[in-house]
């Protein structure tokens, strides 16, 4: 039986005034209106059953999340955030207790993949993978711009038909001439941070190269198993007790970085982190003059800026260049387009006056 | 006795988002948070009785306009508004019904001038000058910049002592060449388009430069002895009969330009007509990078912008550079300084779109 993680414990401030305290980023309609924890869901239909599919978020989110998936996954509450690591290894745990010792796909909640039909096919390509070699697979992007925010995946020797590779090196988040040289050569992707991998594969992985956390995550097995036969108050108390002196750590670093049985799919399907209104902008459609409005918003007399409308006020720009306005309940950005991944300046600023909204209903 | 007539009639487009229908510029707090009408009032206060200071305003506005100024003046509703000829004939006959044959003062319910004292003093020379020698008396306004939305008052003669002087000439907006060489002259001023004369004097200047409408003016004299008398019911059918069929121009037009005994006093008070919300920004205090933030609003990274939040959503502007930025239950405006007086085009697409707030309480 296969299973799956979804990451969902983002607090996601950069897309503030809709992201806000209670307002991650995950529970925004940001797919073309759709909630994007929502859309990560309807990635895993058919492939992966809800029985196993966890959702892993903080306890104070834990009530909407479960309130928005119902019966298409379970809920697990981390207590504290520790990264990745520690939140992949708890989740391999819980699909062993559930039988589920097929591949296990690790998605964040909070990526835009526009076509479905090609996420499923690459899906069940990175999952046969990995159950086929006991491989750590995960999926490159081939990149279409030389972005410095990503890392990046170097791209090794062919693994049978298809696209699946052998991952020959990971490279940090580049410079501007690196990034440039990798999407000219060809044989560097973006790392999207989702992977395919048994549990005990990825399980053994942090035994070899981080063999302190790997303790430490395996003492949660108990609870891992309280968990899946229905006693979430049990696990909830060992996962209270155990969790919070876990490492913080990535899986990418922790683990990915090290390995020798790192593979990769080459992504045939469109993928956006979404880091920003910046990219979010990226994707918005423009009319002749440049320009996406939203909502109640109007442009005139404007080039190529996104306006996005929250509710009944309108909003209008005049004569504007390469702004985007976000006008909201939450509050109103305005910024130029490329400066809007700055916005946690914003919230740092308004935190700071006590004039960020908190966790009213939107 | 003195008088006073303020126009109080104007829908002021132009300062949309606040400026909406039922919310004209004239009651908006555009004065350092002070409704524009009450300051225009207190200018009064002391010069002129408040049984014999009319407030002419639409219908629509007279309830609110009531309310605001209670027993400090008295609201006469215009059934239609017919620009400012016929509005001072009208306030002339009031005046002469409740016996008030001294200087009657006309101001503008929506111009800002901060200094209240300094207007008081030229105020009461222009009273005086208008009842010393039956003239029609105009405030002239030392220009601070070519501007070319206004008309210039060219100074003739000095009349005695002050700075009282004959009018020479009015001229009309002009160019921006015409209007560079007004100001490098010193013998230009701007036409404030408020003015004092006695109601006998202006009443016989409309009849001599404007007899038709003169005629139709004073058939309402009935209707103004009723007013006056307690009747409000009774004038106002006279003046829903009346009213709609006088012609509509303005008393520049009609009557100034083509007067000969027009004086002006040299104004020493600061003015502004708040056109727009370009004025508005002109005047406000900026810190060290020329942002003026008030409000819940924050400037960030920014130069030159001026940011308006209007309750408690807060706003915030990320590297913008000469934006106006006002944020405000009727709507957001976003746009250059120097392009907010065009702001009506936002107001007729978005009235077209029927995205125009309507008559809420602000």
């Amino acid at each position: 039986m296969r299973s799956a993680l979804i990451l969902a414990g983002g607090r996601g401030e950069r897309f503030w005034p809709w992201s806000r305290p209670g307002h991650p980023k995950q529970l925004l309609p940001l797919a073309n209106g759709k909630i994007l924890l929502s859309a990560t869901l309807e990635r895993l239909q058919g492939v992966v059953p809800p029985e196993t599919t966890w959702i892993l978020t903080g306890a104070d989110l834990a009530p909407r999340v479960r309130a928005l998936v119902g019966d298409k996954a379970r809920v697990v509450e981390e207590p504290v955030g520790r990264n990745t690591a520690p939140a992949v290894g708890y989740a391999a745990l819980l699909s062993q207790a559930a039988g589920a010792e097929d591949g296990m796909a690790v998605l964040a909640a909070d990526h835009l993949i526009p076509d479905l039909a090609v996420f499923q096919k690459d899906l069940a390509a990175a999952l046969a993978l990995a159950e086929s070699g006991d491989r750590l697979v995960t999926f490159g992007i081939p990149p279409t711009r030389p972005e410095t925010g990503y890392g990046y995946l170097e791209r090794g020797a062919p693994l049978g038909p298809g696209r699946a590779f052998a991952v020959a090196a990971f490279r940090e988040k580049p410079d501007l001439a690196t990034a440039e040289r990798y999407v000219a050569g060809g044989n560097h992707f973006w790392n999207s941070g989702m992977f395919c991998w048994r549990p005990r594969v990825v399980l053994a992985a942090l035994d070899r190269h981080r063999p302190a956390l790997a303790q430490g995550v395996r003492s949660l097995a108990k609870a891992a198993k309280a968990f899946v036969a229905g006693h979430p108050a049990v696990s909830g108390d060992a996962l209270e007790e155990i969790f919070p002196g876990l490492e913080s750590v990535s899986i990418d670093y922790a683990v990915m970085e090290k390995a020798t049985n790192a593979a990769m799919i080459e992504a045939a399907f469109e993928w956006d982190d979404l880091g920003s209104w910046t990219a979010w902008a990226r994707r918005q459609a423009r009319d002749p003059r440049g320009n996406a409005a939203s909502g109640r918003a109007v442009t005139i007399d404007s080039d190529d800026c996104v306006v996005l409308g929250g509710g009944a006020r309108p909003v209008v720009v005049l004569g504007g260049k390469g702004l985007i306005v976000i006008e909201h309940e939450g509050g109103t950005l305005v910024c130029p387009i490329e400066r809007a991944d700055e916005v946690r300046k914003a919230v740092a600023e308004l935190e700071e006056r006590g004039w960020l909204a908190g966790d009213e209903p939107r």
